[in-house]
This record gives structure tokens, C-alpha cells and sequence, in this order.
């Protein structure tokens, strides 16, 4: 028998090993296609989140394989999906995708997932960290995932601590008491593990016996960066690494920011806690902040750099300042909020976020009126939601206005 | 000819240097009726602030020097004013007001303001602060002035830079660019002298040829803090120090408090650049908060604790966080703000700080929720106001809930 004309006895041990237990032959084509479907678009890809939302992976990895039109898959797309579906972006996906659509590729990535002891985790699974989903079409398809049960297990009571690498010795200072204090508190702690802020995040919550999870931008066998080799051994022995990539991949600029999107997902709140005007870090807060997820920041001297991203999380967006553990624990108490993952205004704020997208043009620069008025939103309104689009990187203000910034997926 | 009993050739010359000029004779009365209330009323005085708005100083002056009663004196606050009148209160500031009911020892302290050059303002003078007729009742009967006249023409495009006694020397240096770049911008700096942050605002000021302005709670004759003997003599030369308590006064606990609302209500906006968990500073925070006035404050590390009341300021009130110069001036921009004074909600805030008075009890502690029904406030907005009126030192929270903290206005 085959499996997407691979031979089944090749592929069905490294589904068993990477399920952790037997599979029944619904289950087995499932994580196969999702593992497929992680090594053929990229993080985030909104026309192949949709299409796994709206056909099945399954069944959508069958329709790409079996040399689809761009007219079909449309349709289907627009018939499933209460969507407006642009033939233009399917195009574009079908592009993206064909030079990866060969099943046999992943094979590869799977037994070095299996050399590596890593797992692969579907929304199925009751370890799927259920916070991600929230990003609906953008949800990651699959998860790569090395570590232990009980760090997957904590991820509904985690919370973010993120910040620039090149941190001072007073961010790191804040961010040790502040991994230290959150444990105590009985919280997990989510980062990127990388250097600066977010290493001294996981090593303090490691020092503190708590659970930590590092979410990487490339695959789990390769450890990124290599000077955190030791520390992401550790994670792995004593808490969880988890990544959307399969084995192999390498990181990238475009990987890193979107890894961001689950850091923010996956936990309570985010808490910035050393962050530069440009830090990466203020791409993880912009998540956050459109999921509708806590957002608190710690303030530093207005005289260092290091400290100016943080002010301006505060001073322009959503951010709460938040001095101590006590503060960032009451960004998202564990015991109090009804909701598994705390959030305000979410279902308004993407509404906003649609029209504000829908009101600006990737060609012709536009002032904020003008958004305004397409958009039916107040001058406030569009200017904060500019401001966080624009630290997603997804709109940039030229000499003329705003414009949308086209992206890959 | 006698004024209140005083021989007027002692008493006009007198008048005339503190004017500046020759007065007629409704003028001199007036100026002589208000120097004395100053002498009797204590700062803030609320009843004699109403007593002297609602039948004017001189007309107030002799109805309180002719053996009032109690009951005359509610009667004809009644009438004249659209406020509910206490007899209580007014027993208890006539109580207060005897020991200091002779007109003939005010005479000593214009003595001495003409002695050290001092000018005595009251609202009908151009050069009369309009900001701090926001205070209503509470606004001063008449300001004490050493200074040049185009420090006091600089008051409505002035910023008030405040902070801890016990500054670092990350506050000073702060507070020594945030001075130098607001005068830079065209803005005149008010503070209150104390050493730390606010000697460092003036004399940054000073440095930069700026106008600066000082508030004292004592008499202009006597500088306080005495180790400011020579930042105020200079202040004084090429600024202002300005007090509405007579010659000869020392400061107070309460006049410090009281002195704090003039600094805030003076100045289109109020900075508070590094404080503690209980500076004083946040009291004149409270003021400009309950103004309505634009508050900033200056963040610092959180490890600081010289910078908790700031912090504390922009997590729990209306402070907005500032780290520069530019920051401090979009508060009350000088160009762009229709009215003199930038306020918000002014009108809404002092109806709802009504309503919430209305509803605490000095002898019954009462709870939040209670509190907000009895007031039709939100409970977000009853904690919001308590929070404000506690750093007032208006009300108090006890262990069974709330009260309010009976004042000697």
C-alpha cells in the first residue's frame, strides 16, 4: 500500500514514533498530510490555512498534488470559506507551493524528527496548545515539539516574556526577578531563546524548577542560536521546544517574525521587557495586542535606548506598565479570568482590522483621513491600528501616506 | 481718614507700592480687603473663597469683622450662591477665622513685602495667573509676587516640572533636559523650589534663559528651603516666586499641600520627572489630574524606588508617560490648543468627584460597590476617584471601607 505514493511501511513507523502511540489509517494520513503541509508553506500562509481549514488537510493536500487550476481551487476555496478569494492570490500560493509539492521531501524531515525524539503535534492532539488557534487561517498547521508532556500541559498557564538581544544588565536584571517571580506565581514561561531578554527568561525559570517553552524559527534539530545550544538542551530535557518547521529547515528573517505570531498566541499575555525602538520584540507585542491578548511592558531609563521600544508600547499602544511579577501576573490572573486565554476586544478589533486593511492599497499611498473615511473608523482608531500594523511590518508610511506592504503569504 | 479702622496715610502708601501704582479709592479697598483675607484664610479656605466671590473681599471682609452670627452669615451664603450651606462649616471657619480677625496685623507684612520689593496681585491685575481661577472656591483671594513681570506674562504657556526632594541623579539629569528642552520650545517652567527635582527645573531653566516661576508656601520674604537662598534670590531677578500666603508666614505641612494645587492650576501641564511611592510630588499630580490639566510622568527603572510613584501614576491614574522634552510639549502644545488651559473632561470630572464626596461618609467606611451605587458610578470610575482623592489626602481607606477625611476647609 501507499501513501501518497510513498510505500507505507516506510512512512507508517515514523507516523507511529512521531504520534507517540498507533494510529488508525484516518489519523496516519492526517499527520502525514499536516507534516506535508509544514514543509510546503510557510509559517502563516493564509491561502493554505485556509484551505486545510476548509477542505481537511487530507483532502487539500490530494487537490494541490492532483495538478489543481487555479479557477478550481477558487472556487472551491470561495464556496467553503465565507471568504472573498482572490484568483490572483491562489495563483500566488499554487507558485509558492509547487516546487515543494513533493511528499517524498518530507520523509526526510520526519526521520530526523524521529532521530531528534521530537513529536508532531496536530490541533487534534490534547497537547495542541489550544491558544494558537486563535489565529485562525494564520494557526500553524502542525507542531514540531521536543520536550515534556507537562511543559505542553502548562502552556494554558503561560506567560510571554520577550525583549531585545542586545539587553543591558538591567534588563536582564528585570527579567530574571520577573521569570523567577512568575513561577512562583505558578506560571509557565514562553520565549524565543534568543540571546539577551529572552535567554535570561528561560535560564531564571529554569533556576526556579518552572516549566519553560521555547518557540524556535527553524527546526527543531537545529538549535538556534548556536551559542544557546546548552540552554535549548536543557529546554528540551526540562521543558518544551516547539517549532512549525519541519527538521532541517533553517531560520529566516520572515520565520522569525512569524514564530512571534505563536509566542503571543500561545501564552496569557506578553510582557516586554528590554526592547529598543526597533526591536523584533515590538512584532511579538503587535500579536499580542491584535489577538486581543494582555500586553504589559517594562519601563526603563528614559536615558537608555534599550528601554525606548518598551516606552512606546506604553505611550502609543495597549501596553500596560508593569514594574513587578504581581503586575505581570495581573495581566492574566490564573484563578480569576473565566476565559482560558484572556483577551479584550478581540472580535471588534480584526473586524477593525479588516476594514482597515480592505481601505488601504499596496499601490497608492493614502493619509490617514483618507484611510478614515474608507474605512468608517475614527482618526484614532486608524492611527493605532497603523501603528501596530506597522510593527507587524504589514503597512509602511511612504512621502504620501500609508501603503500595504505585500507579503509572501 | 480710616480704612477697617487704620489710619489710611499709613495704609495707602502702602497700597500704592504694592499695586505698583496710584489706586483709586475702590481699588485700595479692595487690594487692602484681599492682602487681609490672605491673612486670615488659610490656603484653599473654601468658605471664604466663597464668602469673598459671592459678596465681594471688602463686603466679605466687614460682614466677618461685625460680629456675625453663625446663622447670617449660612443665610446670606445661601442666597448668594447655588450651594448647600452647612452652618456646621460655617461655625467652624468663623472659629477659625477669629483669632486672626484684625486688620491691623496685616499692616506688618505689606511692611515687609514693600520692604523686599514684593507686589500684591489679586484677579482683576493683568498679570493675575487666570489658570488658578480653575480652583474655584478654592482659587486664591490674592498672590504675593517677587519678580519681573515677564515671568508672571509667561504663566499660561508655562509647564510645571515636580519630583522628589530625594532626587538621583538620573532624576536630575532628567529634569535638567527636560527643563532646558521645554524653555528651548518656548515654555516657561513652574516648581516649587524643594531641593532635588525641583530646584534642579529652575535652575535648568535659569541656564537656559528661560522664565521661571516658583511657588512658595510661605511668605515671599522668607525663602524656603533656606539652602535655596540663592537659587530664589535668583529666581527672583530674572523670574518669579510667588506665594498667597502674607510676609512673614512660614510654610506648612498643609501649605505645602495647598501650594501644590497653584502649581498645577498655573501651568497649562504637569510633569512629574522621578517620585517615590509617597512623594509629595503626586499630590500636585492629584491636583492637575482633578483639574483637568494634561499630567506626564517620566518613567525610570523599575529597580528605582525614587521612581515608583511615577510608574504608579501612569499604571493607576491618567499620567501619561514622557521621556523627552517633545513628549512633555505635545501635552499642552502652545500653538495648536484652542483654549489657554488644555483640558479634557473637566466639567464631567468635577460632576462625578461630586457625586462620589456626596456619597462617602467621614464616620462610615464604606465600600467601593456601595459607594458607586449610592454615587451612579461605575466601579471602575469610583476606584479611578478614590485613587485620585487619596493621594489628595481627601479620603482614606479604612479596614471596613472608605471615608473622608474631615479638612480644616
Amino acid at each position: 500500500m501507499t501513501m501518497f505514493g510513498l510505500a507505507e511501511n516506510e512512512v507508517v513507523p515514523l507516523l507511529t514514533a512521531l504520534a507517540g502511540h498507533d494510529l488508525g489509517r484516518d489519523d496516519q494520513l492526517e499527520l502525514f498530510a499536516r507534516a506535508t503541509w509544514s514543509g510546503i508553506a510557510e509559517p502563516g500562509d493564509g491561502p493554505a490555512g485556509l484551505l486545510v481549514r476548509t477542505l481537511g488537510a487530507v483532502e487539500a493536500l490530494r487537490t494541490v498534488l492532483t495538478a489543481p487550476t487555479v479557477e478550481g481551487l477558487a472556487a472551491r476555496l470561495r464556496g467553503a470559506a465565507e471568504v472573498d478569494v482572490d484568483e490572483d492570490q491562489v495563483r500566488q500560493a499554487l507558485d509558492r507551493w509547487r516546487p515543494r509539492l513533493d511528499p517524498a521531501s518530507i520523509v526526510q524531515a520526519m526521520r530526523q524528527a524521529v532521530r531528534v525524539d521530537a513529536r508532531l503535534l496536530v490541533p487534534t492532539d490534547l497537547r495542541w496548545p489550544a491558544g494558537v488557534d486563535d489565529l485562525a487561517e494564520h494557526a500553524p498547521i502542525a507542531l514540531w515539539v521536543r520536550g515534556t508532556d507537562a511543559a505542553l500541559a502548562a502552556l494554558p498557564r503561560s506567560i510571554s516574556l520577550v525583549g531585545a538581544r542586545a539587553a543591558t544588565g538591567y534588563g536582564e536584571h528585570v527579567t530574571m526577578e520577573a521569570s523567577a517571580g512568575l513561577v512562583d506565581r505558578g506560571y509557565a514561561i514562553v520565549s524565543g531563546a534568543a540571546y539577551g531578554i529572552d535567554g535570561m527568561a528561560h535560564r531564571s525559570a529554569l533556576a526556579s524548577h518552572g516549566q519553560t517553552i521555547a518557540f524556535l524559527a527553524g527546526g527543531v534539530d537545529r538549535f538556534y542560536p548556536s551559542g544557546h545550544d546548552q540552554l535549548l538542551t536543557r529546554i528540551v530535557a526540562e521543558g518544551a521546544v516547539i517549532s512549525e518547521l519541519p527538521c532541517g529547515q533553517a531560520p529566516t528573517k520572515w520565520r522569525f517574525l512569524l514564530r512571534n505570531r505563536l509566542i503571543a498566541a500561545a501564552s496569557r499575555a506578553t510582557v516586554v521587557l528590554e526592547a529598543g525602538w526597533r526591536s523584533g520584540s515590538l512584532n511579538t507585542a503587535a500579536h499580542a495586542s491584535t489577538l486581543g491578548r494582555p500586553l504589559g511592558a517594562v519601563p526603563g531609563p528614559v536615558t537608555s535606548a534599550a528601554s525606548a521600544g518598551c516606552h512606546r508600547l506604553i505611550r502609543d499602544f495597549t501596553a500596560v506598565l508593569v514594574t513587578n511579577p504581581d503586575e505581570m501576573a495581573e495581566l492574566a490572573p490564573l484563578d480569576r479570568s473565566p476565559a482560558l486565554f484572556p483577551s479584550t476586544d478581540v472580535d471588534e478589533r480584526s473586524s477593525e482590522r479588516t476594514r482597515l486593511f480592505d481601505a488601504i492599497s499596496v499601490r497608492s499611498p493614502r493619509h490617514v483621513a483618507d484611510i478614515a473615511a474608507r474605512a468608517g473608523l475614527s482618526l484614532d482608531a486608524v492611527r493605532a491600528l497603523l501603528g501596530a500594523l506597522e510593527l507587524e511590518g504589514e503597512v509602511a508610511e511612504r512621502e504620501r501616506g500609508w501603503v500595504r506592504v505585500p507579503s509572501g503569504t
